[in-house]
Order: structure tokens, then sequence, then C-alpha cells
């Protein structure tokens, strides 16, 4: 179906029970993911051949939640990076990424995320973004988002931010993932904006849903970097969208996330350029 | 006094009373640092004009440090970011970074570190990069490192890397502190490198005590952006140079922090084109 178009409602009753579920999956995955965080594997750095820590959490997550899933919910699809498709086109398919971020996971960097979202009729509908160690999970729906963290649960609100040179801006490593064109949107974007920031995949996106960051600069990214971020940043009042401005697809690509639609649009100007 | 001539050894219960002192001073910062951090200072985003989280943090955590040395130790020095130099000259000087990735601290990225270092007859002989959201203190001499977390307490030890090739690298934003020169000299090493990260500050320092990072690479530092780190590295079994290979200045400058002195021997052969 067309992104554009607009899906049936999901009952709140339903939606409650996803919601539970959700974080059901979130304690499934922390429970392969930060035992091996940190070389708490048992493995020596130093004998580790053939052993990859975060390609092991990755895979033991993934199976986890997978396991989970097929249990209760057996007609739901699933997209996951470790073990593609099982019926991508239901009503409802979760797409999955146990470990975002396995660059920060390999060096130690707290800032990894497990992205899990929930697609219905083709479009994201729910969605978290969970950081284990820092016992924090960024959930939410178009209706709302919260974070759940030690200090217990609150409400996330993006921040009002119309103008570009009041923002703070992000993307992950601007000379290592992004093409000729758009790294030169992304310099033109970054020269207008307050400050920048790199290296937080998707955390970064979190940040936007709790106010704390304006926008965040992607491109290359896959369906399972961005779909669970989707709802988050739309239940906290958020943007979400492609460097043309549009619905991002279900293939992922360029991806520009604001709390202001103004900053947005004001970005999209220089992003409009380099778009696919 | 030369950063080559050897100081005079200090005796150990000396050194066991000034660790468990730099531990108070942590505690000290982070009751100041951590209330103000991701807006929980009661002033919201929309009214803050005039009002700046991080500075706060930054000053009130400086002036709760000065405090307590004052009243400790009235003697020693102080080199601050905030509030300058008193008695740079003394034998001890303690050399204050409240926060360490002020930009970090202010997009709500848990990150940004607190840096407290000490000189003494000129040379950092203990340190601390404290993270107090996240509850882990870095600390040590030359003697030993160990890490401080609500996991309890651990060696540090930085890992074998001889092969620049397999080095998991770091630097906090290439286009945004390198001149032209540096980022010539960064992009090669990159190039030769397993994998880079960005964006981690003083924080990167820590991971390479930690053993899960190789090689971090800075320039335009401060003496208080890395007088604490020296300690640190030196005692996990890391090195700590200017793009030289040559002993860190008292100025701070160009900094190449390694676990392995093969692979900074290998990163130096570009650094040393960039060398101020």
């Amino acid at each position: 179906m067309s992104p554009l178009a607009e899906p049936s409602r999901l009952p709140t009753a339903l939606l409650d029970e996803l919601d539970a579920f959700l974080l059901e999956l979130n304690r499934a995955a922390a429970g392969m993911t930060l035992p091996l965080f940190r070389g708490d594997h048992g493995v020596s750095n130093k004998h580790e051949r053939g052993f990859d820590p975060v390609t092991e959490a990755d895979r033991g997550a993934e199976r986890a939640i997978r396991a989970l899933i097929a249990a209760r919910y057996p007609h739901h699809g699933v997209i996951g990076e470790e073990y593609g498709e099982d019926r991508p086109d239901a009503e409802f398919v979760w797409v999955l990424d146990p470990v975002d971020g396995t660059r920060a996971f390999i060096a130690g960097l707290p800032l990894w995320c497990t992205l899990i979202g929930l697609r219905f009729q083709g479009r994201p509908v729910l969605g978290s973004i969970g950081q284990p160690y820092l016992g924090e999970i960024y959930i939410g729906h178009p209706g709302g988002s919260r974070l759940l963290s030690a200090q217990g649960e609150r409400a996330l609100q993006v921040r009002p931010c119309p103008n570009l040179t009041d923002a703070l801006i992000a993307t992950t490593d601007p000379e290592g993932c992004f093409n000729g064109a758009e790294l030169g949107a992304w310099r033109q974007v970054r020269a207008a904006a307050r400050l920048a920031r790199l290296g937080c995949d998707a955390y970064a996106y979190a940040m936007v849903a709790a106010g704390t960051m304006d926008l965040v600069v992607e491109a290359g990214l896959k369906s399972w970097d961005i779909d669970a971020a989707i709802p988050v940043i739309a239940g906290a009042g958020g943007l979400t969208t492609d460097w043309r401005g549009e619905p991002v697809g279900t293939d992922g690509g360029q991806v520009a996330i604001a709390g202001d639609r103004a900053c947005l649009e004001e970005a999209l100007v220089a992003l409009k350029r380099a778009a696919n």
C-alpha cells in the first residue's frame, strides 16, 4: 500500500497489549546483548578469533525476539537484520535491529540501541529504542511516547526550534556514511546550525523525542535502522521524512528526523539537492 | 621543570590519601552536574534565555571542587576551565574540567565527563574520568588504574593491538576540530584503521584504558582536556603523547592516546606530518 494511505486505526486495547509485549521483547533482547557488552562474555580479546561478540549479541537477541513473536503472534511477519524476512506482507510485521550501532557496541560505548518496530498495514505504528546498559527504553506510537528508566516513567515531548540557526543537530559519521552530494548537503546544514554532534546512531533519535536535540540527518539506512524510531518520534510530536520531505519508504534510505517542522523545512532546502 | 625529568616519587600513603580525596571531589562535582543534566533544572527549554545549564554545571562543579581543595589542601594549586589559575607553580596542582564534552551535555548524551587531574612537581600523577549518569569513575595513577561502577571495582588494562589495521580508533569531530593538515593526517590514520568512532570526547580515553578502543587522536586540547587522562592511561598500561611521539606538554595541544606502542608508532607516521 502507499505510505500516504491512511491505515485502519488500531483498537486501543490491542495497542496496549502490543505495547506491553514490546517491553517484553526489550527485556528478552537485553538478556542476550548486555552480557556480551564490554567483553563480559568470558572470552578475552586476545583469543576471540572467530568469536564476534556483536554478531553473537545481534543473533542471540534476534532469535530471542523471534521466538517470543512466533509463540505469541504466529501470524505476524518479521523483518530482521540477521535472519531476513518472514511473512513481510502480513497485516502486522515486526522490524528488528537487535544491535543498532555495532561500532559503539564493539568500542564499549553505551550508545548502541535495540530497535524494535511494528508495522500495521504497511505503516510503522509502534516502536522502541532501548539502551539496556543505561536502563532506558524510549517507546511510543503516534498517540504518545514515553521514557522508561530507573527514574520511572515520563512523557516524551520534542521541543520547539523554529530556526535552524538555533538547532542542535546530529549525524553519525559524515565522511563514512554520506556520498559526495550528501556530504555537501550535510555541511550546508551544519554551517547553518548552532552545533553538531557526531557518532550517536539511533540514540540521537531518542534525544529528538526527549527534546534535547532538534534534527538528525542520516543516509543509507535500512528499514530496521529507522522503522522503530518513526512512531517514537511521532508520539513525541516530531517528524520523520526522507530528504525530499516525503514519508520514509519501507526501504529506509535518506532520513531526516526533527522536532520542529519549520527547522526541518529549512534543512530540507539543502538536503533536497542531494535527495535520491 | 622539563616534562622529561623524573619527579620525586609520591609516598604510597599520600597517594592513597589523594586517591580517596579524588573520589570525594568526583562525588561533589556529580552533585552539581547531574541535577542540571537533561533539563532537570526546573527551567524549561522554552524559557531558558540567559540560563545556560552546562555553564551552571561547569561553574557549580568547579566551585565545589575548589572549595574542597582549599579546605583540605590550602597550599595546593588549581587550574580550572572556569575560574583560571591559583598557584599554578605549587608542588601539587589540580587540573579541572568539570564538564568535558559540553556539546554532549547540552544534547542530553551521557558521554560528557568530569576530568580531575593532579600534577606533582609539574607532571600528571593521578587522575579521574567520571561519568555520573552512568555511575562510572575511571581512576588511576602510573602504578595502576581501575573502574568504579555500580558493578563494583575492576582493574583497567589496555589491550594489545600491534597493527593499526586492527585498531578501533576515535576522534571527536574531524571537520570541526582539525585544521587542514590535521584533517589530512586523521584521514590517513582512519584509512589504515579497522574502524573509527566519532563524538566521544574524553570518554574515548576511558575506553582505551578499559581495553575496548585502541587509539584516540585529538588536537587543539587545553591542559584540562587531557591532564586527568594521562595517569589513567599510564596506569592501564597505555601511552599518551603529542603528535611527534613526545610527552604531552602542560598546555595540551595535539594528543595521541594508545593502548599499544606499536599501533601508536604506526599512527605517528601520519600524525607527525601535521605536528605543530
